[in-house]
């Protein structure tokens, strides 16, 4: 008898699973609608135009430039790992009924699918997003709540393509290995689709260090060749490095995060419909309804992210006078709100089991929406501690505006102990949320036929499906700061009317937080998926070794000598990594110096506004240094695990994948936050509310103030370059291995 | 047949034992012959005598108050620690046949004496680097050689009671609790010792914070005021903070890592002498020739460690126109010669085994050997990693003082990069070191009677032990640095004779090496020493299920949620720990600063000479301040394993234990590694090193001078205040689970 204090299922889960195709269409759709509207408005005056033409070109010089590299790498990728699954993935040895050669092939199409859908989107984003920032500082001359329209319908563009190309890569590589067919092909089709998350992941590495090394040399080099030896303002158009710098902000933020994210949602979706497996032959024993439906779950829920996060995009809307902070958070809100009716609907209708079989009686679909909404609760939670953390209106801020008074070294140390700090609520928030989100899901009554409870883990699972529901809108909001900050840059750059640049440095500031939160929210499902991967390669192993006849692993223990070394070789990567990545920023930045200070020297008419400096010059240097400086960390970043891999065995992999996660979410929370509150210290003390003891405001140039310079400098390449780097890195650990896990296996 | 490759044992094992306490006894003659012949040494001019009787005034006062607090915190550490055991290791939960009071009181009795020892050492140590400084400053004025022995003779006090009073302490506790009776006495003993490597720790976490915060906040305070505010320079009688700084060298550096290493040594020789039970059921199942001497082992190599090194101090001497650190390296290479020698002879008495069940028939006691060497190599290679990523003559300082030439900002950004790098080659030596030395312990044949090797593990445990011989020279060496750097500062404030102040300043050069060298070798002893503890835990916790006839911990499966959990946490801890003491040290100088400028103000008479300042005030001050600071990390690093313990269980301490030793060796290596380099960039510019484009020396008052001051001044309390006490934290973490693993159990 159906319980009556829960509603029974109104529909059959086979048909919500229909709804992940036209989902995934419709938001494709709207993000073509949101560029048009985008495309379609006011392009300001010639002048603007002509510094926005210039940016475009720089970027589209850059990203050309990247992508053939990053397309480059990724063909020889697939090349290897083709070669080495068919070599290393023999009959004996596979998890599916596909080995060998063409298993092999498979797994090079799907890496490369995933590796051309992740740079299509970021290609696409970026192009997006150059264009949506001439028409936001335009829109800024007329109307706050236009531009910030603007900017996010811009941002919008990203965010709706990211998830939707993942959504739907996933889908049809799924369906063409056979997702779709008998219950054999079924259960191996998530298998067979690995690939495409390691793709994915990939590209996004390469993706994020070339653009954020790039950004950040560009920055640092721009401010320290022109504000500091010339004496120059910032975004000035005398200095030559200023339009490497505009581009930095589209190729770093946009497109590195838009990558970071789309492969974030990929691997996340492929981990929990490796679970899903695991829960669908418990469905399928027991004799539930649609037992396929667990393996569907994440790609339905996902769909319906996307349709709440269109719905929120026309609740972006406000007063003049309002604080843009607020239409954003609307918007925020509504995807929430939308996110959680949904999630409640699909997991009541596909998350059919007998009835009373969780705890108290209570349905399983209950105790895993509940999992859901603690990954929603989770993805709040850091949108507000990364706020407390580096807004200026709060103690850790204030603390390093303190600091500054007695000069850059107390500076510097106060940020370290404020960055250090920030891993303390951090770590706690995620705990709270795997150790909640497991018991939840160990409530739902989903035992294997050996007794294992199944459904701890894919608790953890659903809160990273309920986290990840709201990605579009995060991202929209993460490139709407580069949008915005290119806005005031044209502004400033084509001497705009003042009201204008008011508008445009309102949006900018709110652009920087909404730049943190994103890195907040980046970390904390990398976090929650980190868990779920870790299970997928523990099941991925297991199959192997079941196939083989060799026992199974049933712990990676820390106590085994090969497991602890694999362990302390994941805590040093991370450091490692992010050493390359910041000494990579300071040689780029070195060539940016050099070039600049030659074209003050040489082109003398620079400084009196009656020669033009050679932009272009400076981002060409600018793009072959930062390409040049992203292999470097990118081939430890690959190497690493497999070295690890094949020396070690595959228990020490698995140590190296979960101490890695952990080490790299603890360094990239010090790196962004420490580097997001420098930068805000800096604001705190520019606005004017840091004083000395008499009361006087210590402002602009005033010794406290350039204190607070070198605190933001130093953050630069911890915030934008190392830190981000370290999403993808920890993400990478997780695919890789499980895309190359037979290699580990003697 | 023995073998004939190898000698026979050539006196029996029993007979060997018995050199510990004459070892111990002579160790501590010795140290009380250098501790005369120092104090019988010239005094020097009035000059000197009175400011080396203010330091020596202010270092007493520091240290009285400060071993009162933390006399007071390990009266109330034991009693909590007597109750707790006395609840929760009843009867059926003990392991061993002595529970509840009996065994609480024991408990507490061990604490005691533990942190007795520690203290004990600890403050004759720091009597005597105070006393000695005065006579360095006075030799220096006639010969370096001269100069080099007093200051090494001094800082050999400390070194030979630190691990004389450890070995004696843990050797008469271990008699006192039964280990010299009958077997089961023998077995037990090593678990009812632990308490006294937990009072060890518990002192050395409170010595080397307390210690840690005062001298980087002196340093710190008499900077910022001195030099950068009032334009004097460093060391100038007229600052008053300069005679807190130079206290703050004796009670940092000294006592601090004195008690870091007493800690080291007895919670090494605990934890492989509890390893060694393991062995000793092998042998005595096996019939094999006195099985107790392996539990013993440990011990009777340290006594030879301590004999080795009264030898190789007779050979710190030279020519007077030699470099000083050669005459020290002379010493330690005597040192580690020796320490290989007796080791062989120890190994061969003592690891008696049925002949041939080593590998290849070799015997085991060889296998051993070469597991001792790889320890001993292990501290070599960190002597040579720390000198080349921290000496002016390699790439990575040379690199930090170019990045310099841009401002403070490039200075840091470099200075954290080569802090990052430098964990790729520490963690791979130690990876290395376990890995080797637990293959040859593998290979030694040692096999207990359900299979399990027991060999692999206690080879580890021998590497340990080899590396930790060389404790008392290394330690010596260490104190040799705030020896030198006191005598160079009473040099400078006495105005004493140029030639005198060139010696002083070329030993304060050699004594920052030294002191970088200490903290390398700290970390890699507290690196390998983990290991073992890990093993004695978890031997514990067997124990403790084992008796109450519930199934044994078999791993520390990082894919528990639970221990995941615990893991996060411990990487967590490391940084906000560090967090805590950075911030502590912020707040301090902040302290300091206010009173010094007060004194500026109030007593215009000091910048003309005329006025002598109130030391005495500002070294209160910085007492009070630094002792009430280290509370609260301290306190952090004590209930975060216990509360962990109690929530998520004993598996899950086991995952803390182990991700918080990987974790803070990173961050340690990082911290200190990177303020070494920051420290000697800015030496290597005022030694004229660095050359402009056009080849001119930038020196001194150059802007990239300034800039590597800032680099300096951040890396101070890296390098001596959250580094050293995270070399502690690590193995806090390690005793006090050990104490309280009965609390986790339920």
């Amino acid at each position: 008898m159906p319980d009556r204090r829960f509603p029974e299922n109104p529909m059959d889960a086979s048909q919500l699973q229909l709804i992940i195709l036209p989902a995934g269409l419709i938001a494709i759709a709207f993000a073509a609608f949101l560029a048009r509207d985008v495309l379609s408005r006011d392009q300001g005056t010639k002048e603007m135009q002509a510094v926005a033409a210039t940016i475009y070109e720089g970027a589209v010089a850059f990203i050309r430039r990247q992508y053939t590299t990053i397309a480059l790498l990724a063909l020889g990728g697939a090349v290897v790992i083709g070669l080495l699954i068919t070599v290393f993935e023999t009959k004996d040895v596979a998890d599916t009924d596909i080995f060998g050669p063409e298993l092999g092939l498979r797994t090079a199409i799907a890496f490369l699918v995933g590796a051309a859908c992740s740079m299509a989107s970021g290609i696409i984003g970026m192009f997006i997003s150059v264009k949506s920032n001439l028409r936001t500082a335009s829109a800024a001359r007329r109307s706050l709540v236009e531009a910030v329209q603007v900017a996010m319908r811009g941002g919008a563009v990203s965010g709706f393509l990211v998830v939707s190309l993942s959504l739907l890569g996933v889908y049809l590589m799924f369906a063409a290995f056979g997702g779709l067919g008998d219950a054999t092909a079924v259960q191996q089709a998530p298998f067979l689709i690995v690939g495409y998350g390691f793709g994915a992941s990939f590209v996004a590495l390469f993706a994020q260090l070339g653009g954020g090394i790039y950004t950040k040399a560009a920055d640092v080099g721009a401010d320290l060749v022109g504000k500091v030896e010339a004496g120059i303002p910032e975004d000035d158009p005398r200095n030559a490095g200023v339009i490497a710098d505009l581009v930095g902000d589209n190729v770093g933020d946009c497109a590195g995060r838009g990558a970071d994210l789309f492969e974030s949602t990929a691997a996340e979706n492929i981990g929990a419909m490796i679970l899903g497996v695991g829960v669908y032959v418990v469905a399928q024993k027991a004799g539930w309804p649609n037992p396929q439906a667990w393996i569907f779950f994440p790609l339905v829920v996902r769909a319906f992210g996307l349709m709440s996060t269109i719905v929120a995009m026309f609740f972006v809307r406000g007063r003049e006078d309002e604080d843009p902070m607020n239409m954003l958070n609307r918007g925020y809100w509504v995807t929430t709100i939308l996110s959680v009716i949904s999630l409640a609907f699909v997991a009541n209708v596909m998350m059919q089991t007998s009835s009373g079989i969780g705890e108290n009686g209570i349905p399983s679909w209950v105790w895993f929406f509940g999992a859901g909404v603690v990954g929603l609760a989770t993805s709040i939670a850091f949108v507000y501690i990364t706020q407390y953390y580096t807004a200026g209106s709060h103690r850790p801020v204030k603390e390093i505006a303190e600091a500054s008074k007695t000069g850059p070294a107390t500076n510097i140390i106060s940020g370290t102990a404020v960055g250090y700090e920030t891993t303390f609520v951090t770590a706690i928030t995620i705990g709270i949320a795997l150790f909640l989100s497991h018991a939840l899901g160990e409530r739902a009554g989903l035992v294997s036929a050996d007794g294992r409870n199944v459904g701890g883990i894919f608790g953890t699972a659903v809160a990273t499906m309920g986290m990840l529901m709201t990605t579009a809108y995060i991202l929209a909001m993460d490139t709407f700061g580069p949008i915005t900050d290119n806005a005031g840059g044209i502004a400033e750059f084509s001497r705009a009317e003042a009201g204008a640049r008011e508008i445009t440095d309102r949006l900018d500031a709110v652009g920087n937080t909404t730049k943190a939160l994103t890195k907040g929210y980046a970390i904390a499902s990398a976090s929650l998926a980190a868990f779920l991967l870790f299970s997928a390669y523990i099941d991925k192993v297991n199959l192997i070794l079941s196939r083989r006849g060799q026992p199974l692993m049933e712990s990676v223990n820390l106590a085994e000598v090969n497991v602890f070394i694999a362990a302390l070789i994941a805590a040093m990567l991370v450091y490692f990594f992010s050493s390359l990545a910041i000494r990579a920023v300071g040689k780029t930045a070195g060539s940016i110096i050099v070039e600049v200070r030659r074209q003050f020297r040489e082109m003398p008419g620079i400084m009196t506004y009656e020669q033009k400096p050679d932009y272009a010059r400076v981002v060409d240097i600018t793009t072959r240094a930062a390409l040049r400086e992203m292999v470097a960390p990118g081939l430890v970043a690959v190497l690493t695990p497999v070295v690890v891999g094949v020396l070690l065995g595959y228990q020490a992999v698995a140590g190296l994948l979960m101490v890695g996660t952990i080490a790299g979410v603890m360094l990239a929370t010090v790196l962004n936050n420490g580097g997001g509150a420098w930068d805000n210290a800096k604001k705190y003390i520019e606005s004017g509310h840091l004083k000395d003891a008499a009361g006087n405001v210590l402002g602009k140039k005033s010794d406290a103030h350039a204190a607070a310079v070198v605190g933001d400098t130093v953050g630069d390449p911890f915030k934008d370059t190392a830190g981000p780097s370290l999403h993808v890195l920890v993400k990478l650990l997780a695919t890789i291995t499980l895309v190359l896990a037979p290699l580990f296996i003697r």
